[in-house]
């Protein structure tokens, strides 16, 4: 992939987040590692919307989170990304969102339960980030989203957002969507009273193993793309 | 009916479909049995949107589960729908679907019950799946879903989806949109505490019997197709 | 009013009570008193969408639920309109909708709740309908829906929909509106656990007799419409 | 800011809080300050709705509640702004809604929990107005709203609404749109069951000094403006 292929994926990405209501004003931001330089990633800038990235106003950040190019300004929860990016090699996107119903999990203090496909995505855990409800402004923060992290594909910040990381920016994309459909099907059935008998965690993760294929995600992304397009277009 | 107008009415299906939000990306899926030809059906291509059908792109299986014909590529999840044709003669479309609040209600072990209109269309019965949260990709599977489908309308698959059938893609379409009503007005009603008195079987049958017409179906599935196209129009 | 007049505002109320998603594909409906003629209303025809009614396929009725004018087909429920309209002459537009709020508070069998300022418009009582689940398919049954609704302005069918009336369409149309999203709110605080402290029926009361006012449900209207008109142009 | 700037400032604020679905028909509003001139403000006209504000028809009043100016009928409820705006000369703007969240969770009884960013906001605390669930159509209810908003920057009208202020127009938009978000996702964990542990009231306040800041206001006002204009070009 071409660095400017990268860019207008980011760009797509964005137009993605914002047709599923991810955006949170203009509080959510995607990133992706600029290709064959694992010490940069591009960025949607502060100050815009997903649905507003542009090759102009997209930022290139170096692992120390400090903006080197771009002609928007820097989120100041840049470090969420540039820790990830230094801690996890095999990530090549970060999202960063406030989606409702995984905030409210979040608040509920409980674990993501196998109760629908989505879920069985993140069947081999999500990690919660508990230090603080503040902005993640600091290395040191940033790290102890990464830490908190660990090898799983989200992390949730308490009462927060989450963090969700992909291979590949479309995987990111694809997660972050079903972990918030995950949640809400979670808070449906728990506000519906007791919930029924589960799958075992090996059945469940029979599902994973085929939910998480890298060729799924891009399939999907690229239809969620088209879908927005045509939706603006309209 | 012709092949084509057959074909015309599975690309209708599906912006019907995908206007109710059934899609889940591109995972979601809808066929109709080839008129005169009761060994084949007309699906949905993977990797395209309900919206995305075309003549082109459809493809044909037969009750193998193996494609024939079409330009698109077929669903692994093909065996939901050869396996209810091969046992159920009177089933001439089948849907799957992962709805929200289908899914959550599967979640929580209880039956659909009587306490909306559209929940009456199921009073004589819901199947259940619960071999596993899996994808279902293998014949073996797909008879399993058959299996627990039975004679009824629908049968949920636990944690997973909805397989729900019709007389005709119509009736196949407006049930799936009725049984996710239900089970949404089901969800409001457990969330919000004890239910009232219900009304007897014998009552929620007489209903039933109205609201499981055919024509009824029809004229329905027909009003969501134009309100389909004005709002694509626009 | 002239004749045409009232058969515009019969359109205008379709698309307004669409745009409140409140038809059910083609199942909701909603008449008008003919000017000067209180022995006959004007009706949505069954077969078309509440965004669909025309000068051309609305239809006429008499106070026996006969059809006498008119281009579409005469709704087999159309004893709901013409029973309500025999005993109440106050009400000059009656509306049956399968609102799911509200069908899911009939099914809590928990009365309406003064915790929101639409509910205050109900303050002085809503009926309900118990007799059955099914269709209001005879004389006797919408005479027992008549009766059930009484001298109040909205009655529950429960498990099924609502019956609203108004004197005239435009507050009988935002009436209905505010019956749902009062359902809505109350099914949200009951969901979250035990209410806090009411206001007083006296209190409540001066709030209804204040919001119950004929002109603001037609200044409501009027700009309903507009902007459903402004929806479908763009 | 001249006097132009503001007025086309309040046409965009109604078009941000039409499209976050905060006007309740014709019936919430919203005012700010004349620059310059602290004893009068611009306001919404009764009659129309939030995305229909014009120079022609918005109306100017002062801090008594009497039109002094302008195209457009007054709200009888101007007392919420004119009462507020005499107590508390930090405050250049004010709205009054009833988004359905915020008013189940003052039916509720309980504080706003800081379960979420936008809950963090309002960490110094809400006002609660009790005494009617009537209209506040009086200097003297209105004078009752600005005593229970205090020094806050939002207020409950119990079973009734908000009342949400700013320094800025921008300020009073956005944290209205936030309290709205907060409530709904107090709502989600209540209805989910119990809540988990909770930061420390320390901890939200470093959030709260941070997410408060007029800037970040202004940002993402200016964000919701292109955003709803470019809805409404399509």
């Amino acid at each position: 992939m071409t660095k400017d292929e990268a860019k207008q994926r980011l760009i797509d990405a964005g137009l993605v987040l914002d047709a599923a209501d991810l955006g949170d004003f203009t509080r959510g931001h995607v990133s992706v590692r600029v290709p064959d330089d694992p010490g940069h990633f591009y960025m949607k800038p502060h100050s815009f919307g997903l649905d507003e990235i542009t090759f102009e106003n997209l930022v290139t950040c170096n692992l120390e989170g400090e903006k080197v190019a771009g002609g928007g300004p820097r989120h100041s929860e840049v470090f969420i990304h540039s820790e990830i990016y230094k801690t996890r090699p095999d990530v090549n996107a970060v999202i960063h969102a406030h989606p409702k119903h995984a905030v409210a999990v979040s608040a509920t203090g409980r674990p993501l339960r196998p109760w629908s496909q989505p879920s069985a995505a993140f069947a081999d855990g999500i990690g919660i980030y508990t230090d603080t409800i503040d902005l993640i402004r600091s290395k040191e923060m940033g790290a102890g989203v990464a830490k908190a992290l660990g090898s799983h594909k989200a992390c949730y910040l308490r009462n927060h957002g989450v963090a969700v990381v992909g291979r590949s920016l479309e995987e990111c994309v694809i997660l972050t969507i079903m972990l918030e459909n995950a949640c809400e099907i979670q808070l449906l059935v728990e506000a519906a009273g007791s919930p029924g008998p589960e799958f075992s965690h090996e059945d469940v993760m029979k599902l994973h193993d085929k939910i998480a294929r890298p060729e799924q995600h891009i399939i999907n992304f690229d239809y969620l793309v088209r879908k927005a397009k045509r939706r603006l277009a309209r």
